[in-house]
C-alpha cells in the first residue's frame, strides 16, 4: 500500500465513493490506485471546472462529500468559481490537490505555485500530506471538516512522493461533529415574538430547505406567518404534495416592496438579506425600514429542528397544507421562457431534479413548475455562472435513479461546455436544455441599473453573443449528445415530452 | 469623467490599448466607459480563461500589456490557470477585477470572495482603487508594474462605486524601470571561465529568446560554444536566416545525457535546470555532476546585451551562421506528428506566430520546422494545458498582419474551446489545428515513468478520451469556424496549404 492506496482506502472508509477527476502527472498514483479500490467511483471531466461543480451536485444530493482530483494550483484554480459556488451552497466537498514531490518544490519547476494560497479563499481547511504516513489521517481528517456545519470544501494537497511512498497507515473513519441545537425556550421566545408582531416573516436557508425542513416551514406558514426562502438557496424541495414558500425577490426595489410593511424578520440558517449587487442610489440591505431582525439560528445548527420547535411554540397543526399537483395547458403562442416554463411543469416526471443556471429564463420557468410534480430544485449559490451542467453531472452520480434537468443560459452553458462530454460518457439520465438568446441578457438589463446608461456599439459587442451564432446542436453533437433545436413552443414540448419518457443523455436547444 | 473613464484613458494613454473582456454587472461601467475612449480594443471572451490567455499572448507579441477584464474573485479564478502561464512566461498583462462597491462588501453578497487572496499567487502588483479618485494614478501604477523585469500580472481591484463616482483624476504616463544592465567587466570574467571550461554550455530563457538575443547566441555559438534555450521559453524567434539554438530535453534522464561532460553552464535569464516533474529514484536538477553554473544575469537584467557583452569578450564575429531554408518534401505515408510536422514546416508563411499547446505532437513539429521560413514560436511555459488557442487570439490581435497557427492536442484544446467563437467572431487571422489522439497521450507515458505501473481498467478510463469520440469539426463548426477533418497526411498537407493560402479563421483536426 502507498500513500494513494492509504488515500482512496481512508476516503471510501469513510463514505467519499465518488471521485471527478481531472489528473495530471502529479497524480499518477491516485489513478492507478483506482484500480484496487473498488468502492470509489470515477468520473473523468475534461475541465477542472466540471468537476468540482460535479462534486458539488453530488454533495448537495447525495449529503456527504464527493472528492475532486486536481492537477496542482493551476489546476485548482480552473476549478475555483464552482468552488466558490459550493462554499456559497454549504456543499461537503474534499478537494484532492496533487503537488510536486515534497524535495520538488524548491526547484520551482514551472506549475509550481502557491497552493494553499490558492484554496484559502474557498476553503475549510487546507492541509498538505508531507509524508505517506500523513495522507490517511489527514484524509479522514479532511472528510469530517468538510461536513463543516455548514459544510465546504476542504482541500488536501496531496504531494507526489506521498503518493508514492509505501505506508501501512490508514485514517481512521471519523464522524462530523454533531450541528448545533436549538432549544425549545429559545424557540419559544422567538414564537413569542412573532405573536406580538404585527407583519413578520419568516426568512429560511441553508439545509432547512430541503424536504422536512420546507414540511416545518409549512406547518408555520398555517398560523399565518408568511415564510420565505434565501434568493438562492442549494437545495429546494419542491411541487405538488408540498408546501411552497415565497422567495426572496433578486433586485432590491422588488424585495423591498415585497417586503414593505413586516416589521419582524425571524432569519433560520441565513443572514439578514441583502442585494445581488449594489446599485448607485439603491440600498444594500433588504430589510424594511423598520424592521426588526432576529436569529432563530444559523447555518451552524440543525435548522429543521429549530423550525420544528417553532413551530411546535406557535401551536402549529402537525398537517399543514401543501400544493395540490396542477399541470398546466399544452402551451400556445410565442417560445418563451413562461411558455417553455409550462412545457416543463407538463412533463418533468416524479423525483426530478433541476439543475438551474437558466440566468433570464430561470424564474418565470421556477414559477411555472410550482405544482409540478415534486422534484428538488438546485440553484446558483454564488453566482458564478457556468455550474448548470457540472452540478447535473453529480446530481445524476448521486441519484442514478432521478431524472435530472439542466437549465442553462446559453452565456452559462458556455462556461463549462465541456461536462456534455463526460455526460455521453457516463450515459446520465440528464437532459440539457440550452435557451439561447444569444446574449448576455441579464446584463443588458443590469447595465441600465448600474447607472452605465444604453449601451452604444462598443458596449453593444460585449453583451451579444448572437455574432456568430452558436449552433448549440452541432456542440452537443460534436461531444456526443443526441441533440436537436426547438424553435416553436410546440416543437420543444414535443422533444421535451420524449426526453422524459426515455432514460440517457439529451440535449435540446430552445431557441429564443 | 467616472472612474471607469478615469481608468481606460490612463490605461490608453499608458499604451495599453486592447482589453480581453469577460463582464458582468459589476463592469457594466467599464464595458460603457468604451464607448467614449476609441483607442481601446476590447475583445469578448466566453470563459475568463480565454481572455487572461489572449493577454498573455498579445504581451508576448506587442512587449506591452494587454487588459483583461473580469468578474469578481470567481471571474478572476476562471481566469487563473492561464495567468500562471503568463507568469511563468513573464508577461506584461494588467488585470481588471470588478468588485463589489466599498460599502457593499461588508454584507458579504453570494460573488463576496477574497479577490486579492486569489490574485496574490499569480500577482506582481495587487491593489484595489478604493475611490474614484485613486482609479487613474493606480491604473498608471499597474501599467509599470506589470512590467517587472521579467513582466508578469499586475491586478487592479475596482469596486464598482470607484468605477461609477465621478472624478477629474487620470493617471500620469509613467516609464517602466529600465532592466539592470551586465557590465562588461562581468561578462569578460564569465568568457574567461567559458575559455577555461572543457565543455561550456550556455542556457538561455526569457527575453533572450527573440530575435535579437538569438542572433546574439549565434554569435557566441560561433565560438564553439554550445548553446541551449529552457525546454519552455515564452517566445523563440526561428527558422531560416537565424541561429537554431538547442533545447534542453523535456525528460530529465534525456537531458542529463544530452549534457553529458558539460563542465559550466552559464545562465542567462534562467535559472538552473530542474525536471518539469519529479519522478521516484531520478534526479531533480538536471545539472550532470562536476557541472559548475554561472550567472551572467538573472530575468530582471537585460539578457540580449549581457549575451551580446559576452560575445564580443568571446571575440565572436559580427555574422555568425544561420539556417539556411530548406523545406522538407511533401509528406507521404501514415499520419503522425512527423508528417504532420513536415506538412506545416512545408506552407507556414513567412513571419508566422506559432501557439504550442500540442504536447505529445509539439516536439515532432518543433523539430521539423527548424528551417521552415522564419516565425515565432510560443510555448507553454507554466505546464497549465489549454492555453494553445487562447495565446493565438492575443498573438492575432497584436499581429494582425501575420499568420497564427494554434497547435492543440485534443485534450489540451479541451479547456478553453471556448476561444474559438472569439476568432470567428473576430475574423482574426488564426489557424487552429487539433491533434485528435482521443486521449492524454502524454499521461500514459507519465503513469510509468512515476512507478505507478501500467494502467488497468479505472486508471484506463482517466486517461482515455475516445469514448465517446469528440467530433471536432462539429464543435467548431458550431463556434463559427470554417471546419475540416484531415485522415491521412495528403488530406491535411492539402487543407493547411489552403489555410495558409488565405486570411481569416480556419479549423482542421487532424486525426491521429
Amino acid at each position: 500500500m502507498n500513500g494513494a492506496d492509504a488515500l482512496i482506502t481512508t476516503l471510501a472508509d469513510n463514505g467519499v465513493t465518488a471521485c471527478f477527476a481531472n489528473p495530471g502527472t502529479s497524480e499518477m498514483q491516485f489513478v492507478s490506485a483506482l484500480d484496487r479500490e473498488p468502492r470509489m467511483r470515477s468520473v473523468l471531466c475534461l475541465f477542472e471546472g466540471v468537476a468540482t461543480g460535479a462534486a458539488d451536485g453530488y454533495g448537495r444530493m447525495a449529503g456527504k462529500p464527493a472528492c475532486t482530483l486536481l492537477h496542482l494550483g493551476a489546476g485548482y484554480a480552473n476549478g475555483g468559481a464552482n468552488l466558490h459556488n459550493a462554499r456559497r451552497a454549504g456543499t461537503p466537498l474534499v478537494n484532492v490537490i496533487g503537488d510536486h514531490a515534497t524535495y520538488h518544490r524548491q526547484y520551482d519547476a514551472p506549475l509550481n505555485s502557491d497552493i494553499a494560497g490558492w484554496a484559502a479563499p474557498n476553503s475549510l481547511w487546507v492541509k498538505s500530506a508531507e509524508s505517506a504516513d500523513t495522507v490517511g489521517p489527514l484524509a479522514a481528517e479532511a472528510v469530517r471538516a468538510s461536513f463543516g456545519a455548514p459544510g465546504g470544501c476542504a482541500s488536501l494537497i496531496l504531494p507526489a512522493d506521498s503518493a508514492w511512498t509505501e505506508t501501512a497507515v490508514t485514517g481512521p473513519v471519523l464522524t462530523p461533529a454533531p450541528r448545533v441545537q436549538v432549544t425549545a425556550d429559545a424557540a419559544a421566545a422567538i414564537a413569542a415574538r412573532i405573536k406580538a408582531a404585527k407583519k413578520p416573516v419568516i426568512l429560511m436557508g441553508g439545509s432547512t430547505c430541503r424536504d422536512t425542513g420546507v414540511r416545518q416551514a409549512g406547518r408555520i406558514a398555517a398560523t399565518g406567518v408568511r415564510v420565505l426562502t434565501d434568493t438562492f438557496v442549494a437545495r429546494l424541495a419542491r411541487g405538488a404534495g408540498r408546501f411552497a414558500p415565497d422567495k426572496m425577490m433578486y433586485f432590491g426595489e422588488m424585495a423591498l416592496a415585497d417586503l414593505e410593511g413586516v416589521d419582524l424578520m425571524v432569519l433560520v440558517e441565513t443572514t439578514e438579506p441583502v442585494a445581488f449587487f449594489a446599485y448607485p442610489d439603491r440600498p444594500s440591505l433588504l430589510t424594511p425600514e423598520g424592521c426588526a431582525t432576529v436569529s432563530l439560528c444559523g447555518r451552524e445548527a440543525d435548522g429543521v429542528g429549530a423550525l420544528q420547535a417553532l413551530a411546535d411554540a406557535l401551536g402549529a397543526p402537525e398537517a399543514a397544507p401543501v400544493e395540490a399537483l396542477e399541470l398546466p395547458a399544452m402551451p400556445i403562442g410565442a417560445q418563451n421562457p413562461y411558455t417553455l416554463g409550462a412545457s416543463i411543469a407538463r412533463h418533468m416526471p416524479d423525483n426530478a431534479i433541476v439543475s438551474d443556471d437558466a440566468v433570464t429564463a430561470g424564474l418565470p420557468i421556477f414559477q411555472s413548475t410550482k405544482t409540478a410534480r415534486p422534484h428538488d430544485w438546485l440553484m446558483l449559490t454564488g453566482g458564478a455562472i457556468g455550474q448548470g451542467i457540472p452540478l447535473a453531472i453529480g446530481a445524476a452520480v448521486a441519484c442514478p435513479d432521478r431524472k435530472v434537468l439542466s437549465l442553462n443560459g446559453d452565456g452559462a452553458a458556455m462556461y463549462t461546455v465541456q461536462g456534455l462530454w463526460t455526460i455521453a460518457r457516463e450515459q446520465l439520465d440528464v437532459c440539457v436544455v440550452v435557451f439561447a438568446n444569444h446574449a448576455y441578457r441579464i446584463l443588458n438589463i443590469e447595465m441600465g441599473r448600474t447607472g452605465a446608461g444604453n449601451p452604444g456599439p462598443a458596449a453593444k459587442k460585449l453583451l451579444d453573443l448572437g455574432d456568430p451564432r452558436i449552433d448549440w446542436v452541432s456542440l452537443a453533437g460534436g461531444l456526443g449528445l443526441p441533440a436537436e433545436r426547438c424553435s416553436t413552443v410546440e416543437e420543444f414540448d414535443a422533444a421535451f415530452e420524449r426526453a422524459m419518457n426515455q432514460t440517457g443523455p439529451r440535449f435540446i436547444e430552445a431557441a429564443l
